[in-house]
């Protein structure tokens, strides 16, 4: 029956070129074998959804081809990826790529694999009390609720109205009306996209950018452009104009408020140069505000739609998820005039959003100002925690903070990310090399280290990544032992 | 700044001879004014979303072509439209739909409209105490959950776990790890599409068949092969096997319990076949068991997926929104392997699924036993008081209800299903039209009326819908009525 292994429906294939580009500089640089560096590197794509579970893999010939090694060493690469259960062949088609079956159902649930470290994610536990106090909160309002059928698809008012003054708070007045809630900021983003963008249209995203964002994008099947945002320049909106000039997008993405992976922030000239673009171009553009609230060393410019002419179009999307907690899935899509082509796709996105979860964040968003300061230290304390082990650890990279935000962006002496990330599962921590956040790959000399785990378990991790870039760039290779390297065990 | 009514940016156009087909019969057989009738014709698709917020209209002359009526009667229907605010006029380009800015932000809020009857949404509230009590034991199980991240993206065990269980007693074995929780069964659905159809792919649906399945579809821009379902005969299975072998479509959505809106029940003879046709044509089969619980004269069967061999592809579909409530956002997929492709999807449209609602879902489903007698004996009441309602309302309508679920699909004496619909507005009822089921307009014989509506508010809405009708179908027309109709403050 359905999608058994045996039977799999592969979801789609890959060719050798396209997979080719996603692996990176795979080659292992030290004395592992070229076959288990491939496995890895595939392993790693698919762990990091960078390739998805259920896509067909490029034949051995042409996969050889390719990438200049013997057939033999893909064949090698595929044993040993059927061996761990990552490759299934399929009698007369391609081999897919799928899950062990004993992996845990969850592929990032911190309670069924205690021994990972989950340095993949950048998510806060729970604010102390708040959200205890939140669900109190929404246990005492509920009776109101439960007598009707529970659907509200646009939000319930009584967050609409915090969300609204928060905003007006922030700089930019807001009424509820502008506010359509959704099911995090994720789910905000297809919602727009099914709003505004057909499938094959040209959407764009800075380069680096959320992984998330990225996925979002490939789903709905969208061309994705590259805004290159360098470190230390920031955003370069004269190339964002020169694209908007060329290539008429029908999207822009931004995340100018402490940028995942990165943490810079865009300052006030650069919100009004955007709103500029956005009228110039008639090119909607969406600022992904999610962590917005987290100001480490700043507090965030007043949002971008603030310092929009009213012939732009700016579509602000936030959420509860980095602020209070991400077991809460409430976020929200503001816009100018009543969202309501958004809330008709909202609709047909999963009709309406969690009653009680929308409570509870109502409560922790009115209540931001009690629990807000006590976060922000931690997560000030977590990220000197984390810069001082990424010290000992990696002592040769080069790491710029941004001023808030939840992670780290390091560059590596060497371009060993993918490498690095693959041997780190070995030694029990996840982690998503530079390509995680680059629509086409590449950016193999960075990795992103979130700070939301706990001071030792951070710096327990981070000491195990600096083993892993050692590993992955150990000494140089052997001549001929990729073709002489494979266990006994592999028939091929 | 963004979507403001005066720069709406259109989602989509729709040429003449497809918003006439959309519109079906919209003709008055009264003395209502050809062009208020048209204007009521269209206001029903647009809030029914069969037309969505921001779609561009033909141009007058056009559309009085090919509806066969004079260029005034169109000016007429738009200008009319534009006085209620659900039409825009954009300068040098076409009018686009949009809604009212004094409406509520939420279509379907029961706060903030207390005069609708809402006879639109087959909803009903929480049982007694029920979602009360899961609540509680979710903040009891919550300092567990509160110290990590929250990000459990196939959901939690303890969910999994539960609804595992009922699959097993309901004679279908099913282990944890088989489930992906979702945010309800139409999120649920989109997950499927977005793993197994390409946009433009053929995908088979009942006709009629839930107003909410063929809005997804429409979404994923797949195109919808229509099964006509007969409500005397149920499926046609060999028109189904018929289609399979000529059309090869990606997919088959299929509601067999107590199927939306016709109450319907396969039994399970057709149960195996299902099975076997999806094994012979390789083709996998979506079950949305959404009712499945809500049996009134008699249980289901087991699972379509039960009668299935391991070379079928069932996907089953379930969600806690109509047993328990639809405050409640937790669906799930069953599929026979771990889901593993569908879990990279959900991860995708919104990473992870609220973790108190998972907890209030996993009581609530525990304790099915002890609320779902009280549920149907209530909906069995309240079935009788709309049937009793009908036979004043509607005396010459037929309606043979299924045999459980919460709709009757009601076939009215004259194909005046959405002038009725329309009128209904006027009476401060809304009410779906056949037309919301089919996916290419038409049923324009039926309704869709549920009854999860408390007894007084339910007989109310019905005698107004039998108000509607007879509205709806009046005395004949005047002849050349709809050149001279026109209000005189009408410029056009």
């Amino acid at each position: 029956m359905a999608i058994s292994r045996s039977e799999l429906t592969p979801t789609g294939a890959i060719g050798a070129h396209a997979l080719a580009r996603r692996l990176g500089p795979w080659r292992p640089a030290g004395p592992r074998p070229a076959y288990a560096a491939l496995a890895d590197a595939v392993r790693v794509l698919l762990l990091d959804g960078r390739v998805s579970v259920g896509t067909a893999v490029p034949s051995e010939r042409s996969l050889a081809e390719v990438l200049d090694v013997s057939r033999t060493t893909v064949a090698g690469a595929y044993a040993a990826l059927r061996d761990t259960g990552h490759l299934q062949s399929r009698q007369g088609a391609r081999s897919v790529l799928v899950l062990p079956v004993d992996m845990p159902a969850e592929p990032f649930d911190h309670g069924d694999e205690a021994d990972v470290c989950r340095l993949n994610i950048a998510a806060p536990s729970a604010p102390d009390q708040v959200v205890h106090d939140a669900f109190r909160y929404a246990l005492e309002c509920a009776p109101a609720y439960l007598s009707g059928a529970g659907v509200y698809p646009s939000g319930l008012r009584v967050l609409t109205e915090v969300v609204a003054r928060r905003y007006s708070e922030r700089g930019l007045p807001t009424r509820p009306e502008q506010i359509l809630v959704t099911a995090g900021a994720q789910h905000a983003l297809r919602v727009v996209l099914d709003t505004l963008v057909s499938p094959g249209e040209s959407v764009v995203v800075e380069q680096p950018t959320y992984s998330g964002t990225l996925q979002a994008l490939a789903r709905h099947r969208a061309r994705v452009v590259a805004l290159p945002l360098d470190t230390s320049h920031g955003w370069d909106l004269d190339h964002l104009e020169s694209i908007l000039r060329l290539q008429r997008p029908a999207l822009v993405c931004m995340n100018p408020d402490f940028h995942n992976p990165t943490g810079l922030l865009l300052a006030a000239d650069g919100r009004r140069r955007l709103g500029e673009l956005s009228a110039r171009y008639g090119v909607p553009i969406v600022i992904d505000e999610t962590v917005v609230e987290l100001g480490l060393d700043r507090a965030a410019p007043a949002p971008v739609a603030a310092f929009a002419s009213r012939r732009a179009q700016v579509i602000t999307i936030g959420s509860v998820s980095k602020t209070v907690w991400s077991g809460l899935r409430v976020g929200w899509i503001r816009t100018e005039a009543p969202p309501d082509p958004f809330a008709v796709a909202r609709y047909d996105l999963g009709i309406s959003g969690s009653v009680m979860d929308q409570l509870a964040a109502a409560y922790a968003v009115d209540e931001l100002a009690s629990f807000l300061p006590g976060r922000l230290d931690t997560l000030r304390a977590q990220r000197a925690v984390a810069l001082d082990a990424l010290g000992d650890a990696l002592p040769d990279a080069v790491i710029t903070p941004g001023g808030g935000g939840l992670c780290l962006w390091v560059r590596l002496p060497r371009p060993a990310a993918t490498a690095t990330a693959a041997a780190a599962v070995g030694l029990g921590v996840r982690l998503t090399p530079g390509s995680g956040f680059a629509p086409d790959g590449g950016l193999e000399n960075y990795i992103r280290i979130p700070y939301t785990l706990g001071s030792d378990e951070l710096r327990r991790g981070i000491d195990l990544v600096g083993r892993a870039y050692r590993q992955a760039i150990g000494s140089g290779a052997e001549p001929g032992e990729d073709e002489t390297g494979l266990p006994g065990r592999l028939a091929v």
